[in-house]
């Protein structure tokens, strides 16, 4: 572990995908700061939408940025994901006791927890063994307003710290653009059945080549007052439990049924 | 629709994360080229390890192959997930019939599948609704032996077109490096809690400047006889139902006796 962080305080792990300069992970470290040793390993540059990946075919650069004065600060080359894996590799030497990804400007509920760097970041912490946690602000402005936001960062990080979390799960914790005072509360939901309706915006290059900009409507196809979708619309903080097995167990019976003969290609 | 795909014949796409020339590709095509009409959308380069990643800070490329003789190919400058996005919106203006991911050159089995582009892929379909399946062969080699992935992919593509997928659920298929006749069968299992533990390769460029390459070893600490990792290990192809649920439901009753009152911050 860098020699400077104190082994009798909780060790903290500090990560986003919007990158080191966002505003949401100055807000973070801010929320948490005083619960522990803060340990801030993040992309060097933004990394929304990058899902799960992993940097596999060119190499990383970690290097130690000094210009935030408090705390221990690192850029990454990589994406979210090998920020977590290097942090506890070439920096801590052990697993940090809480892993928290974001604030992330724009929300990760539903079906955006599969797309979310923010997310992946806190579940690859999970499978490490790590209590972890995403937290999403449903603002994407650069300049949105955190304060509601760090007060449920810290509320939601004082509770892992004192009471765990059940095996295999993280959380993803999304937060009204609301002010602390209008929150209704925290409220523990599903997933909610959504997705994107892709529309791609078509437009020509100067060299009359086509190219193409990945936009999308939003659809909630799930009415459950159970969802985070719900929740959101409704003033609370959605908090959604997350597990990295994907196994649809519901399914297995069905397949049973299928017959599986490899017949020989002519 | 691209007009020169019939209508009357299922609509198959097929696509990738290794890129257009993989050779696990052409031999998917190879496989079920005459269950339906078939159209590729792949990446126009190497995209393992991205995930679920999407791209959303610059535009996409989409081109038409023409070098590969029959059936409709397109090459995209995206991640596998863009690929079956821009086919559906831009290529098809339908869902196809059946998503076919891979064949990947190498293992997307266990906790591979979420950093597995040929897996993202295939969710991506599934939560287009779309009957959606990846497949994996444990072999890396470029030219490893793509013969029984064959007529495991025609097999598993025949029944999904005859049957179906349970709701909500998309097939990882892992096939071991194996001769035809050397495979015990197919066996339906469970995702296997296995993950990496990560080994950064630490390096000095020219410029006296450190730089990491990931890699690792890969720890199975599940002992189950029905998972996945225990399928491969013992002669037969895997089959996991996977889903894009990632809803911890056990988590939810103990998340419900945790306290969330918010505090003010000082």
């Amino acid at each position: 572990m860098d020699s400077s962080v104190k082994k009798d305080r909780p060790v903290i792990l500090v990560t986003n995908d919007d990158g080191i300069t966002a505003p949401g992970l100055h807000a973070l470290v801010d929320a948490v700061k005083d619960l522990g040793e803060i340990i801030v390993v993040a992309p060097d540059s933004p990394q929304s939408g990058m899902g799960h990946a992993i940097t596999i075919n060119q190499p990383l650069r970690l290097d130690k940025v000094e210009v935030y004065g408090t705390h221990l600060w690192y850029q990454c080359s990589g994406t979210p994901v090998d920020c977590v894996k290097i942090a506890i590799d070439k920096i801590l030497h052990r697993k940090p006791d809480l892993c928290v990804s974001g604030v992330n400007h724009g929300s990760n509920s539903s079906i955006n927890v599969i797309y979310s760097g923010t997310m992946s970041a806190a579940m690859e912490g999970a499978i490490e063994g790590i209590p972890s946690v995403g937290f999403s602000l449903l603002d994407y402005a650069l300049d949105a307003d955190f304060s509601a936001s760090k007060v449920v960062a810290r509320t939601v990080a004082k509770n892992i710290l004192a009471s765990g979390l059940p095996s295999g799960s993280l959380l993803n914790v999304n937060i009204p653009k609301l002010q602390l005072s209008e929150l209704k509360g925290m409220k523990v939901c599903r997933q909610a059945m959504a997705k994107w309706r892709e529309e791609f915006d078509e437009r020509m290059d100067p060299n009359k080549r086509k190219y193409y900009w990945l936009t999308g409507k939003f659809i909630n196809h799930d009415k459950g007052e159970d969802t985070d979708e719900w929740a959101l619309a409704n003033g609370y903080v959605s908090v959604v439990p997350v597990q990295y097995d994907f196994t649809a167990h519901h399914a297995i019976p069905f397949l049973n049924t299928m017959s599986y003969e490899l017949e020989k290609l002519d």
